[in-house]
């Protein structure tokens, strides 16, 4: 579905045209065309690669969507796959934004993504002083929303992780934290599939040689491999510390496991002693003086809860009940 | 065995030819042979060493098989050598394909395989305009088949990896989903084997100097190193959430022993206390003046429900029962 | 808040001056500007970008905070990132000082850190001689001051983490110590977060091509980067012998239960071998001699005693009591 | 000891010399020199030393023996060190051979190992238009024999291995199979100490810039380097195999501890149920109408069978017995 | 404490110089003073420093102490740290050596160290050609000592963990096995930070640009270098030995009580067993037919004895008991 087909003339919006327009404007100097599909038609695509003279290696890859996060290199022009994340109840929804830029024009494609890019378009009709620079700092603008919108998801899956956290050494519930804390994992993998090949790419952005739509804007891409950067060590630093608490929960397992065998054991022992007196004053014996006592019967029962409240007693004190 | 002796020119196909012809066609501009051998005797394998002036070690390779994935370079020519993967019941089978490269002639040995190139053939004949770029297109065909067929197989243990993860959290079947983990790792070890070596030299075939039968076709050569990637990471995702799935079924089994412990002493104190009652009971004493009440046996029996009745009721409350 | 707004010439103290005096001395020669912010509004930091010409994306990541550490090349300009660690009760604070160094400004952004940097000032200004190399070397000052405040963090946990592994081997407190551990290790990640980029971006401050700034300053910058490699090591180190320290841990648990459960058999022994003898002469049969011997009953203690004795001396020796 | 000393010419055997000609053939041009020691003493590598002039750090390792796989240039001449591993009974033995090479000689110094290079000398003077290409071949050809000796060695571990993985998961033998698991590991870090280092430099005697006696060589050199990969490839995936397979083990000895404890309660409960019964019937109240049915004692004997049997059914159909 | 101050010319002794008439040797050509201090006061660094013309950081680092070892470029000179390690009772006590080299001085400050290098004096008066090379020479021969004292302490480490390996799979100990384990991983830790930075900075003493103090002297290096490398890879290896020793050990105790647990449950069935029968005889029941034989009472002891052996043999055969 095509979304949006605009001209832009030194940073400012000049019309909406048609898509089949766009080949006239793509020689005038100082213009560009900005062109947004969402979950388009292998015809859409068709139309698009031949009106922009795209690579039939990167249609394919758009066409076939589910790529990983690349910028590649066609020539002058560049072919950027990014992900989105959005969560979704509780799991998380990845989708994908495909973008070909060249000198004057910039072609999105969004792939199962929910939200629109609707707020970077307008940013950038914003500040026309920035938009002047061209398609590259519209790649920009859109690099930088996507990465911006990773935050929220990585802040919830921290907050989850807290609250297990604090779960894990009350030691209820050891069942449900294991889960929960083998799907934040998922969640992370998940995440981190999303952003380290998108990191890595980045890096190329600025510095050194970079590609022609991105030169001029190298303190721009480093802001955003900044961004991925703290991303990325947020999600190693919470992927390390689900290792530690999965191991601290199968201690502290251990642990209550530990715990309820002595207090099981301090209890059978409060049973097991009156039940062996009881047998001894069982016995069929012809001479047990004790049985002809005439108080020999509370003796006995003084005796079983004499030894038990020392038994308890005892085990209090050593913490087993 | 030998499959196909194919000359081709300027894209289309020219003419099957013998065997001994080859050398023949081989000085001919804009021209190619393109042989397919399956497993082939030393003899055939000499053949065309002769034929095509292979190399000494290169030919050893290809003879004695179980080859590591590698792309040697031999003066002008190239050695390719790729593993295959193959679903065979609930095993893998790696299968082996030994690839030549020169100027202008390809030449394919496949060795433990199952499935043939027809496919990949046919595809190239069907698009002389790529055809026409010579033996490094069909070279890049070629990879690109064989490493496209790598996601089934991928498919299928990641399916079978997500069908363990269900079971993993009902604690049932602990030695069975360990077994399972353990077989599928194997299976992963055995795909990383066969992709990871390629990956690292795929990403030879472009970019900075690349040998002279894949120049020009960087961008071709990148798409398959891209599939490369995918694998691997999928791979190593599949082996780390395997490792967490273990972790995981080990703490299950923790707590399902911990809940059965609680269980059984659930139950235990059931039967010791109303044994206990009944031994004191049991005693001989001479002066026990319940056992002369006429309600005393009934007295004795309400007892022990009254306590078992008890017992049963905080046990179900606090979960171990 | 505006802290310090201080001219330095040829490394004495000039005058302090107001702050939209700052852009008159910018351009004296061998004279520069040293301001320092506390907590500042956006309107004081967009005063600040205005009076020293700063990059709109550095004064963006001022105002924002929570960056983390990074140096940043602006044209002749350096924008640098530190974050503070102060040990507040039983939790680390991280706080933050940006720095906008340039050749004759510096000016230090103080956020939600305790301490502040009079000291430096302090120092640089009693050693006019090395306050005369310019803004860089009070950049120099300003980071050696914060890296040489991790060194007292440190020793605090790796004193907290010499307690921890004192209780260790005593098996006593397993469920305190693992949740020490746990909150220990979170400390040293909080602050390799700190460290860690820290050490990468310092070891460009010196060796091969450096900002203008920093240049001539080599074995200064080279001085702190040393001091950073220091704290890295050896938070590395006490990562690993908690990662050891918890596996401990784990074991030692384990080996206590096990001499628990030994402990419990052997008292459980203790009590069921009279049991069984009190049940066998509970028996009901007519013809039992031992009965009706005179001390039959002293027989039967007699024998549980002697039982019950001898499995004593067994279990003592064995070390299961 | 002296075990050969040899001159060849253009690929062929001149004569065996005694060891004071050899520096008068050193000279010769189309001509080199190969000496085998094997244990020599301390005098045997001085006179070594002063014939071929080699220097004296390289001639003190070879003295002391010990080292670590490495290949060192001396000016023109390299010394190589390589370990041979044979596998005696059940340990593996590490030998080591020290080879000293220059433009036209070849000495090679074995320590500790039983298996001699007869079979390499003899397939050299077999082949003399690739002995003819000099010492270099020759070093070549030690090389690809010491390598090619290392797979038995890792096929014989691995072997062992997959024999202890078929014993795994039936749960029998936990002790041993740890135990093999260990002493396994331990063969393989051997084996790695002796085939990772020579990896690193192998790679390094073909591409780049590489020592003059290996110039002209690449092919072979590099064939060695593929097959020090696959082995060093092969360890890791060992070890890793280790890794998991020491866990799993420890997985199934919980399982199998799990198993026990259940069965072990579902046969005490067998027994206690009936105890409980007859507890209650060996109660000394007056009046309990069972004790004076005339069927009450078969009424209770009925009903411990009674529920024993429905135990029995119910813990057989939960899997505890 | 000044330990000597003495003038080398040609590589021969030249004078025993008092510490003031230093300066007056540095300016002569062919000469170099070596100078050895031990735990010196800040006025005999101070002195040093002036006569040397030291730089300020290095004399700091060198006042200060406890610094990680390095090799560090001022000017010309160097500065040299590195650690000496020697085994004191059970513990590893850390000393410092810090080196400072000019081109025609040495200056050795020995920081809490036993032992001395009054035998590396002396091998370097014995050995003037080399001596001759000036302090770079000397330099190294510090060097070689230092790492040369690592390898005892190694095999010290190495011989204390196969002790503990011996004891491993015995079961006995485990507690004080885990131990033992803990605290050699503590002193291989030790030992890799006294190495590990040495290792990489002595990799930049040979090979390609290197300080010119140690220029012609490459091979020597690299033989440290070398010895600094198999001393890592030994401490790598003993570590990962450790860590698989821990698995192994938590197993042998899991193993160990999954042992004594069947242990107990067999010797409870032969208790349980007879208390059952005994408790049913003990029925009070009127007709119980047994009661009255005359062989009722042998005949319940027999069928205890009967069934306790019958378990006594099944026990045994499954390895219970």
């Amino acid at each position: 579905m095509l979304l949006n087909c605009v001209v832009y003339q030194e940073g400012r919006k000049l019309a909406d045209i048609d898509k089949r327009e766009i080949s006239d404007y793509l020689s005038r100097p100082g213009t560009f065309v900005w062109v947004a599909l969402k979950d388009p038609t292998a015809e859409e695509l068709a139309e698009m690669q031949q009106e922009f003279g795209l690579h039939q290696l990167a249609v394919e890859d758009a066409r076939n969507g589910h790529q990983r996060p690349k910028i590649e290199e066609y020539g002058d022009s560049l072919f950027v796959v990014i992900n989105t994340v959005e969560v979704v109840g509780d799991e998380l929804k990845v989708g994908e934004v495909d973008i070909f830029v060249g000198r004057n024009y910039i072609l999105t494609v969004r792939l199962r993504t929910e939200k629109g890019f609707q707020d970077v378009r307008a940013r950038c009709e914003r500040e026309p002083e920035l938009l002047r620079r061209g398609s590259g700092y519209v790649l920009y603008a859109l690099m930088d929303a996507i990465v911006d919108r990773y935050f929220p998801v990585l802040d919830a899956i921290e907050t989850e992780l807290e609250n297990i956290e604090e779960q894990l050494f009350s030691g209820s519930h050891p069942r449900a934290n294991i889960e929960r804390l083998y799907y934040v994992k998922q969640k992370l993998t998940t995440l981190k599939h999303v952003t380290a090949p998108l990191l890595e790419y980045a890096g190329k952005l600025f510095g050194g040689r970079v590609p022609n739509v991105c030169s001029g804007l190298g303190e721009y891409f480093r802001d955003i491999y900044d961004h991925l950067i703290r991303i990325n060590q947020s999600i190693d630093s919470a992927r390390d510390t689900i290792a530690t608490a999965i191991q601290v929960n199968l201690a502290m397992i251990t642990i209550g496991e530990n715990e309820v065998t002595k207090r099981l054991a301090g209890y059978a022992a409060l049973v097991a002693v009156p039940t062996m007196i009881a047998g001894i004053y069982g016995m069929n014996f012809k001479h047990m003086p004790e049985l002809n006592w005439y108080l020999g019967y509370p003796f006995a029962v003084g005796l079983m809860f004499g030894i038990d409240g020392y038994l308890w007693y005892r085990f209090k004190k050593s913490g087993w009940l």
